[in-house]
């Protein structure tokens, strides 16, 4: 079983998932992707992962059997658990609680190869939407706090298996980078009566510099404090405070804006990137100031001694240098 | 020039240093290291380098030639300028400061394949010696606030070269991370009326499951909450919030400690790893309640999307785990 430690003096949480219990030489850095043959996310290797949550697959085919498009799994190597109880405690000094919570996994499509760049915005709308039910699904045990969704391209970004998959992992807790942005927030509510985000976006369409595209419902940009280059992110116009009730046509126009930035990183700077939802966590009070979007951070550089030191990213491309080439694949917009 | 940009949500700081300006393509991920024919950090190239900051080397040899011991030269590619004026500015409703502060590289030995794991403790007494006085003189300069000293191990932690050097960052403010444990060890003092470290000290002597050795000046113990596998401090038993004035006693134990935790984690583990000395801000008033360290993370996982979107580190060894391994190293302990 895992457990959720406090450091003492900074209050930040860590995962102890100390049932793989590794030695040093365990560690293997990233490498070669596992062949198609033993991928667990492939058609027809439905065996080799745990029993499906949710799939999206023609009512007459059963679970667990080839025929799906879109498949719902948990993670085999789960660092939170649902079956565990919720609990806090203290030893000595120090503090920690149960790892309560979830870990599952979105195969994107049966085929190992495909690539959502690639895909139908039919497609990726029916994926948005399933990403969809389970963060509300997930956020129906009253022991969750919060539910964070996102993607691993490549292996030096975290993706283990080459298929293409998201991840949605639940959290007995608020995180503290989620409870950082809503702690900034409330701050700037408070002191100038408006959500952050909303005033962010109307600065960067009056700019424009560091615009990638925009359609009726999302804003594309580069944010001005971007930590990674090329780190981009996508933003509601209209004011929402939490992802998992998106409209029909926010769905599609969030299809269709995704499908090319993925086209974008995947297929032609091939960079690895983290892809993630930032949502609000489950408490009513955030609703006015905290304001979901998805950051895509490209993962160009390595966080080394400084970074890891001081907690300051360093950043070679200027986000406005950065949107500029990214613009230039947009030239309808 | 570069700048330092705060981020309006979460208040956090990034460099952008963008005269570098990379295209998506322009970033290499690490490879194979420089040959020491072209290493600019090894005896006969010192050419390839700025002018040297200082050296230890025989009174009769010029500066930038051979002969040095240890060399000390501005990083080629520094993102922060020690002719910089500082200054703050507003752009809208973003705010940034100039990128003033400086970079240093302290080459370890004129050998790119030495390790200080083999040398004798009076080689690396003699470093840190070097370390304490280019720490002490930068922070001489009153527009620098913090100064962040580090060594990168292995291409995956940041270390672009292979030849084994320190590296010593000035920051003309208190960087994120530093100011977070600054308030965190506050926050205990004002509660419990002790500096946190001098109790987690204590608590981990009495305990003793996370501690891998210890000498009359230092205790080397994995962190309760550690972030990464093998994570491990070495603490200086006397409260003494800031490095850079170690008496020969404390600077010959360091010596001792560290030659054999590096020697464990380079040659026998052969781990990436960054070794990261964490001090006071140049503020007295933390004088009482900070306490310097050096933090070792070794970098056998990689951060993904959990990690980049909660803040929260998986580990997958606990460290009462890593701690006994690492424990079997010193049998003399």
């Amino acid at each position: 079983m895992s457990e959720i430690r406090k450091d003492i003096i900074t209050g930040n949480q860590v995962i102890i998932a100390s049932e793989r219990g590794k030695r040093p030489h365990d560690f293997k850095l990233p490498t070669e992707e596992k062949r198609a043959t033993s991928c667990p996310f492939c058609s027809g290797n439905e065996q080799l992962t745990p029993p499906e949550a949710a799939a999206l697959r023609p009512t007459q085919s059963g679970p667990d059997t080839p025929g799906w498009q879109i498949r719902v799994v948990p993670n085999k190597f789960a660092a939170l658990h649902p079956e565990e109880e919720f609990w806090e405690r203290e030893e000595g000094i120090y503090s920690y609680c149960s790892g309560k919570g979830s870990a599952e996994v979105v195969v994107e499509s049966p085929d190992h190869y495909s690539n959502l760049g690639e895909k139908g915005v039919e497609d990726i709308t029916a994926l948005l939407e399933m990403i969809e039910q389970r963060y509300r699904t997930l956020l129906l045990d009253r022991e969750i706090k919060y539910v964070q969704v996102f993607k691993n391209f490549g292996p030096t970004a975290g993706a283990s298996l080459a298929h293409p998959h998201w991840q949605i992992m639940a959290t007995p807790m608020i995180p503290d980078l989620p409870r950082q942005e809503l702690t900034g927030a409330a701050a700037y509510y408070r002191k100038y009566g408006s959500c952050v985000y909303c005033s962010i976006l109307a600065a960067e369409k009056e700019s424009g510099e560091r615009v990638i595209t925009a359609n009726q419902s999302f804003v594309a940009f580069c944010p001005y404090a971007a930590r990674y280059p090329f780190e981009s992110w996508i933003v509601p116009v209209s004011h929402g405070s939490t992802f998992g009730r998106l409209t029909r046509t926010e769905l599609r126009e969030l299809a269709c804006l995704l499908r090319k930035m993925i086209a974008i990183f995947e297929l032609e700077f091939r960079s690895p990137y983290n892809l993630i939802i930032h949502t609000r966590a489950l408490d009513d009070r955030h609703r006015d100031y905290y304001h979901w979007h998805i950051e895509i951070l490209p993962r160009l550089t390595i966080m080394a001694g400084f970074e890891l030191g001081t907690g300051i990213m360093i950043n070679p491309t200027a986000p406005e240098v950065a949107a500029g080439i990214l613009r230039e694949k947009y030239p309808d917009y």
